[in-house]
């Protein structure tokens, strides 16, 4: 790695440039080599070359490393269906939201690739994510409610989308090219589209 | 209940009929009195009459009175899935096994109106349903794979499933009418298509 490490640590002043990112990655390394319940906070600190202190500043524990964001992805998803043209159809809406989703992960694809290794190899961990998406369908229905989408068809709309996105995202990740998330998720949508016409 | 209870127990000889199904209906209006946390087998058996060892030769723990069945439930997905037309699309192969899958859960809408409430109380049990409905895609997904739908059809196409049959299960729950799963789960499969299509 090239980051240059400064450690100011005079008294009370303490600046670690981009300690965050570098605690992300050698908790990553560190759950990929030794596995996650392997792994203490000591050693990723460690690792990263930082104090346990400067951990508990950034996350809550080695769990929110790996689900650290969330409140702000329901945020950005409700903020994108709330915003779609008042002519957008359900599906057009949530297709939006999305789409903004799979921005955030533009450049991300090897570390979303060892973070899904580290997740598929633990099952608290699987269940931890299984709860995420089904909070994203939950936070999606409610969008589309305050939309005047109607029931079922929020919710149907919102669990296929997350459905969408389970298996655009596995895609992603398994693909060799170098296709974004936005655009696999865009294909996912007309795919679903055509097996459902299809009957 | 007018289940009368007769108990042969002389030596070796012991025969109580539906037992596992008293112990079923005592555990669940337990569990919606107590907490599903603060019931015990002991007071399950109580309440159904019964031992605690009769218990264990029907349930393996408490919580196995909610989960039981599927392997079975596995298992005739599956083989609707094998057994479909040729000619049958992937989501008509599905909605078969979902229409299946519908069907045994006929005449049993209070007692998975009282199951599910039970759930909603508990975070650990909400996982545990997750978890369950991910088997549930990921066996789709294999079966689907074994006609010959290539992914990511069969993967998109089992997820889509699952999420309509969640929220098919949450509408027949709450409905107030008569009407059968079997028929509200066709009622989402035709809405969805509804869905995708105006896009």
């Amino acid at each position: 790695m090239s980051v240059s490490v400064i450690n100011y640590n005079r008294g009370m002043v303490r600046w670690e440039p981009d300690a965050r990112g570098r605690l992300e990655q050698a908790a990553l390394a560190l759950y990929g080599e030794r596995g996650f319940e392997q792994t203490t906070v000591a050693e990723i600190a460690e690792r990263a070359g930082l104090t346990e202190r400067t951990f508990f500043r950034h996350f809550a524990d080695k769990r929110e490393v790996l689900f650290w964001g969330q409140d702000a992805l329901m945020a950005l998803v409700t903020a994108h269906i709330a915003d779609a043209l008042d002519s957008a159809s359900p599906f057009e809406a949530v297709g939006g939201a999305l789409r903004a989703v799979g921005e955030i992960f533009e450049g991300r694809r090897a570390h979303a690739r060892r973070r899904q290794a580290v997740i598929a190899a633990n099952p608290g961990l699987q269940e931890r994510e299984l709860i995420k998406l089904a909070s994203l369908a939950a936070t999606m229905a409610e969008a589309l409610g305050r939309r005047g989408v109607p029931q079922p068809a929020a919710k149907l709309t919102a669990e296929t989308a997350v459905a969408i996105f389970k298996v655009a995202f596995d895609r992603w990740i398994r693909a060799g090219g170098d296709d974004d998330l936005t655009h696999v998720i865009g294909e996912s949508l007309d795919e679903l589209k055509a097996l459902t016409a299809d009957t």
